[in-house]
């Protein structure tokens, strides 16, 4: 395997640890716990693993004498900076406990604990991956463990790898999907600890128990890295609008983050959108206000940043996707629909959805009529929501010239920045704060529990003074429907419009509107002043001060 | 202005020197040269700038005692990391001549010389910029110096500011046409030098003389991060093929040096595609094979770097857009031209391209026959090469799915990486040597030549071993066509298939291929070990081995 200078100089860094995780550690428990919501529904539904306490990691003088066991780890879902080292901290943390303790790992996500595909990480492989990014070293996947069946096929391999814990690192609804799986080995006696870990760039796993989730860190400062880099050239070309399109489906923390960095000239948050329930022509106007503004002051440039699931906050488009998906699916086939399917739309939709309908770009009504996911729905996430809104930023400005308002220049470029991101190489952040998830990992299951996500807080702190725990994941739950149903869920964090960071960005985004305020963070750095290589995203700061 | 942790940091680097530029310094004049070809025309055209000998700087013993001279500075063209360090270097190397020099920069490019937009540039205002990626400093432009008229302007305000020389920062048109300014002035005696520097992150302003242009060496970093990161989402995912289309319009060097970083499964290099007169088919076979190899060992997914400028390469899509071209240009407008204007090109169009023009997506064809520029071309540059070329690769492992020899998934993902690294934060290396260049421009400005350009060799070794001097511009002079007439240029180097770059990636590039060798360059690092911090491209050490 050829590497380059930076994978093999990286490979010799030593990830930090809290202090209590250092030496011989042991577990302080709290009282007992409550869910944040539906207490009733959920201790019923979690008869097992309701209710247990809050762990606090501690140094101790001793060792545990422990017996030999053996643990699997599992990667679910899209990849984040900083897996690999959940991986190695479980892996050093287990041999700690007991060198003949041994790790194995499920492939291509949980979809590899049903289907028996595995592989034991032995240190020579765990050395090849120590602070690198990727989820290479076993794969991921998207398989939910949701069903009886698949619960045993996993015990089937289990029982017969000898494996007493398994560790699912994950989001939102992997950690929910861990919680169950746990409740059901422990009702059914099966003697197997499940042991969850917070993942996710999206920014949204977190809640009073968890500060941030993995991952998060490392991709907002690669995507702020060439935002920023944009900005200089569109600050030195001063002849582009940029718009940039950011990854993250539901949440918009990944957009306000490289807000904060970056401070472009606008940047959207689809949760003040949907708050607000503001039309698409409301975004598109407001864009072109600033565009208009600026282009009166000879500036004829700047930045957007947009968050990939904004269409769905939009509670006008969600309307009229609704009403597509529905007209859509009708068993007619009129002449009409075949010749010109856009008119027969149009003829067929409720007068404010025609409206809207009529109102979009062309080639954005094909996209939302012509290619839909099996089960009939429109594809949401093919839109190119950049274009989308550049286009209809071109035509608003085409329309204000005409009428003798606007005399600039509108020249707009696109990007949509994700892949870019998740496997980037972790941060000094990401790498010290996964490796301490993963020996935390070990810690909770030398204590034996099961159902806890493994838990690292006081992160603004130097990585010294962390304090490493277990959350029992029931605590977390509330009801939510979810596909018509009621299910006992991990509350997903969107941006909240009365938190710190996106109060911060509203205070001065005008400003940002009007000037040219860029700021231009650059490429992560492994080796620099600690003020360069150490700090955290502005997010956790803010949320924590 | 609120800056990042890392601008603060990066602004007290100090670039590194060659030796002959760390104190008082002497020119060693050469032997007379010629240019690279068609010496007699050249010699005709320049008779004032012609045959003037290399120089070099060496140490001296004492300083100079030089009186007091303004200085003007321009950026031309395209940004390229490292632009604020050649002008910051050349304040240095002002200051140190007689602390009574000044420096103007002439604003948007050479616009800015022919329209009297300028600002002094003093040390505040320079403090600001150092280290820093970006031409925001006084802005970049396209304009082209090449008329008496504009001559004429810019000495008006030239004279005025009592400017003696001027520095222009560019590519190989912007240093041509610097020649043609220096030759002028000289002929006129007007009494102004006239020097360029060598910016371009295309990598195609190198010749004998000129090792490489400043720019692409933290250029191809930057995309070499994110297309390492995208390659290790991809061998994590294990499901998408990506295809990465990289700026530079004319030569394949960015594609080349990024393959040879990262390691891709295939990059697709013009000037071969050219060379061996390949069909946009034969591209997208041999994309398509390597994706059906790889699926049947049950590797569903791949990275493909291309060129920006690959569709010009293709002879057959060039004859294509020459026949496009002429056709539309013609007044006649016919019913069927209106109604189905595909249908009617496809009757005009002579066989082999209307053959080409109808296996074209539809889109793309539409791209080619409704977008043109100003002088009624089809705008090539409009052309989504790499969402064609996954979208006939698709096409044709459909077929085969049908045919029965091919039985993967292809699912593809698109990507155009270029605003990312143009104003990146430069590089150690470009740092370095943009300062050096700008220090060796006022040491020419100081031995009273003009029609040179900065120049420092020996690249592959530590900076102190560089060797900074001056190149005649005239000596990298040939004849070229340009737009119909015969013109004198400086050569454009586009990738040279039996230079030991090409032949690198040529040795290895099946087995890239087959197996999966990627390598994650990760981000540039500016405080790390030398071997992280201080390595230059690949394509220059080969070249110089």
């Amino acid at each position: 395997m050829t590497k380059s200078a930076l994978q093999i100089a990286r490979a010799a860094y030593q990830p930090k640890l809290p202090k209590a995780l250092q030496g011989q550690v042991k577990a302080v428990f709290g009282a007992p716990t409550q869910s944040v919501a539906d207490q009733e529904e959920i201790k019923k539904l979690f008869p097992n693993t309701y209710g247990m306490p809050l762990i606090t990691f501690e140094a101790a003088a001793e060792a545990q004498n422990l017996p030999a066991i053996n643990v699997g780890v599992i990667l679910s879902g899209g990849q984040a900076p900083g897996g690999h080292n959940v991986i190695s901290g479980l892996f050093d943390g287990l041999k700690r406990l007991n060198p003949a303790n041994r790790l194995y790992g499920f492939l291509m996500g949980p979809g590899g604990l049903v289907d028996h595909n595995y592989k034991e990480l032995t240190a020579d492989i765990i050395d090849e991956y120590r602070n690198t990014g990727g989820f290479d070293i076993i794969g991921s996947g998207r398989t939910k463990l949701e069903k009886v069946d698949q619960f045993e096929k996993g015990f089937e391999i289990l029982k017969k790898l000898n494996i007493k814990a398994v560790v699912i690192i994950g989001g939102d609804d992997s950690n929910t999907n861990a919680c169950v799986l746990a409740e059901y080995y422990l009702a059914k006696k099966y003697g197997i600890q499940v042991i969850g870990c917070p993942k996710t760039i999206d920014g949204d796993l977190k809640n009073d128990q968890i500060e941030t989730s993995f991952g998060f860190d490392t991709a907002v400062k690669t995507y702020a890295e060439v935002i920023g880099n944009i900005q200089r050239d569109c600050n030195s070309a001063r002849k582009y609008w940029h718009f940039i399109k950011l990854m993250g489906r539901s949440a918009s923390h990944i957009a306000l983050e490289c807000a904060l960095q970056v401070q472009p000239n606008i940047c959207i948050i689809s949760e003040e959108v949907e708050k607000k329930d503001m039309s698409l022509d409301d975004i598109v106007t407001s864009i072109a206000r600033t565009v208009a503004h600026r282009a009166a002051q000879g500036l004829n440039f700047g930045t957007v940043l947009i968050p990939e699931g904004l269409i769905e906050f939009i509670p006008a488009m969600k309307r009229l996707i609704a009403e597509l998906n529905d007209i859509l699916a009708r068993p007619t086939s009129t002449h009409e629909r075949m010749v010109d399917q856009h008119s027969w739309l149009l003829s067929e939709l409720s007068k404010e959805n025609a409206e809207l309908f009529a109102s979009l770009p062309q080639n954005v009504a094909n996209q939302l009529t012509m290619e839909r996911d099996p089960h009939g729905n429109v594809q949401v996430s093919l839109i190119q929501t950049e274009s989308l809104l550049s286009n209809m930023v071109a035509r608003k400005l085409a329309q204000w010239k005409k009428e003798g308002h606007y005399t600039g220049k509108f020249a707009p470029q696109h990007h949509f920045f994700g892949y870019e991101g998740r496997c980037a190489a972790p941060s000094n952040f990401d790498a010290d704060y996964c490796y301490s998830l993963g020996v935390t990992a070990s810690s909770l299951i030398a204590n034996g529990v099961t159902g806890y996500m493994a838990s690292v807080k006081n992160l603004t702190a130097p990585a010294d003074q962390w304090v490493a725990g277990g959350i029992p994941i029931t605590m977390m739950f509330n009801m939510e429907r979810r596909n018509g149903e009621m299910k006992p869920v991990i509350r997903k964090a969107l941006v909240e419009l009365d938190g710190k960071p996106f109060k911060a960005f509203a205070a001065v985004r005008d400003q940002w509107a009007k000037e040219t305020a860029y700021v231009y963070p650059g490429p992560i750095q492994y080796f620099g002043p600690s003020e360069v290589c150490d700090q955290t995203t502005k997010t956790l700061k803010l949320e924590q001060e």
